[in-house]
């Protein structure tokens, strides 16, 4: 089952994703995170109602506001290694907040004060779908409502100029995501990541350090995960920031971020001319 | 005008505190989050309501549930310098979940396999009253609801096991907040900090190198502030960690956090028996 977020005449509305252009609305619920508080999302999901044509821009961020979105730093074995880094006994965690969501098929518009070193950085991301606290990785299958596609959009300059990279990894309106939440797909498929078509990273999606469920294990140990957080799980290597010559995203720039078999988001990089410290 | 969330027979409701022991509801609000999502929230909160005799223990985190809790690192001018540090030129900063919030007479309750090398940071907090994007320094008293007290309560080891602070500084319910929300006290009076009466903290809150307003102005360019939004700006020295020898907080300590002419909180520590990955 897909879920996603639809913007309608009437606002935005849960849907269940029936085929490229058509979803079934899930009309009592704002959003498919709003849809998540309930405990039988599942059955609510399924049941029928009024269908709809969409186009993919009518496509919100498939949670449009959740609480939590934890983002993992080094992850993808392959990279650590090639890299000459030992592996992490325990995961990297840093925080983007709801605001540097855009949807999966949206512009990343970003104010001229803050366009330079903008990066991409495709990720798997992780929904959960129960309140999980000190859950054990047998049993974190159960918690997890399904899986998305991320980009942990970055400036650079902001996330180096510091020793906490936050300031570089929330810029408002730059992260897309969705296209949906697929509660079936399972990790392993290949994520590949274009700038205007051309190939800056491909990995296998299950080459990673700290899996999905032993990633709600660790969090779920420090803070409850509730319905709706997201983890984003981290970047395998080839960035742009990492390039030689390096590759920064100017205005004009489509990323596009695939997951086979999940989905793909397709994100313009859109530069607005903006002067610092005006409204 | 000071602004508080009380807890009362029906849940939690927003509240101008009258003295020590007694409030005036605003009945309409279930916190003082919710409270300041309205425009005119300045005009509502001073209308007549039902009066209330309340105790410190009644006294929930002043927002319960801020959309964002921003935290600065270093910022008190004269611990820069006794550190031999240069002063920085833009904050440092990292985040705090809403689940770490606790009321400012609240037990924190850490289970024991988190329980090593915790510590506490007295903090000067910030709360902003109107939506800021893009502020200057100069109009950003504006946007300020008022100030609070704050300990950015933090597990040290894992603050400091890998490059990113975020997973020392989100430990659930640890991080006493209010008692209230004051909006006319302004930044000046010292800050002290006890730990069982003894005095481990005392600097005066006008001693940043950052300021308020310079830091609406700077996180307001990255992404926006909304209401109820809270910004921790940073800790004077003498926390536990730095201390020779170090001072971690055990079972049963009590850790006061003061600021002249805005009030206390006062968290006792206790360490719940618990094996990690169970639940």
């Amino acid at each position: 089952m897909r879920l996603a977020t639809l913007r309608t005449e009437s606002g935005t509305r849960a849907a269940r994703i029936v085929d490229k252009h058509r979803a079934v609305l899930i009309d009592d619920f704002s959003d498919a995170g709003a849809l998540l508080q309930q405990p039988n999302w599942r059955h609510v999901a399924a049941e029928n109602g009024p269908g709809i044509d969409f186009a993919p821009t009518d496509l919100a961020p498939v949670i449009p506001r959740p609480g939590k979105i934890i983002c993992v730093g080094l992850n993808y074995a392959k990279h650590i290694e090639e890299m000459g880094h030992d592996k992490p006994e325990v995961p990297t965690l840093f925080i983007k907040f709801p605001e540097a969501l855009t949807g999966p098929y949206d512009d990343a518009e970003v104010p001229s004060f803050n366009a330079e070193t903008l990066d991409f950085e495709g990720e798997l991301a992780v929904v959960i779908g129960k309140i999980a606290r000190h859950v054990r990785e047998a049993e974190a299958a159960g918690y997890i409502a399904g899986y998305s596609v991320i980009n942990d959009y970055t400036q650079r300059h902001y996330q180096k100029r510091t020793q906490q990279w936050h300031q570089g990894k929330s810029l408002e309106k730059t992260a897309g995501f969705g296209p949906w939440l697929d509660t079936e797909w399972q990790p392993g498929p290949a994520l590949t990541t274009t700038v205007n078509d051309e190939v800056m990273q491909h990995a296998p999606t299950d080459d990673l350090v700290f899996t999905p469920a032993k990633l709600v294990e660790f969090i779920s140990h420090l803070y409850p995960l509730e319905p709706g957080d997201v983890i984003a799980t981290g970047t395998p290597d080839g960035v742009g920031h990492a390039r030689d010559p390096q590759r920064y995203l100017a205005d004009g720039d489509v990323v596009r971020v695939e997951i086979e078999g999940l989905g793909a988001i397709e994100n313009t990089t859109r530069v607005i001319s903006r002067s610092l410290s005006s409204s």
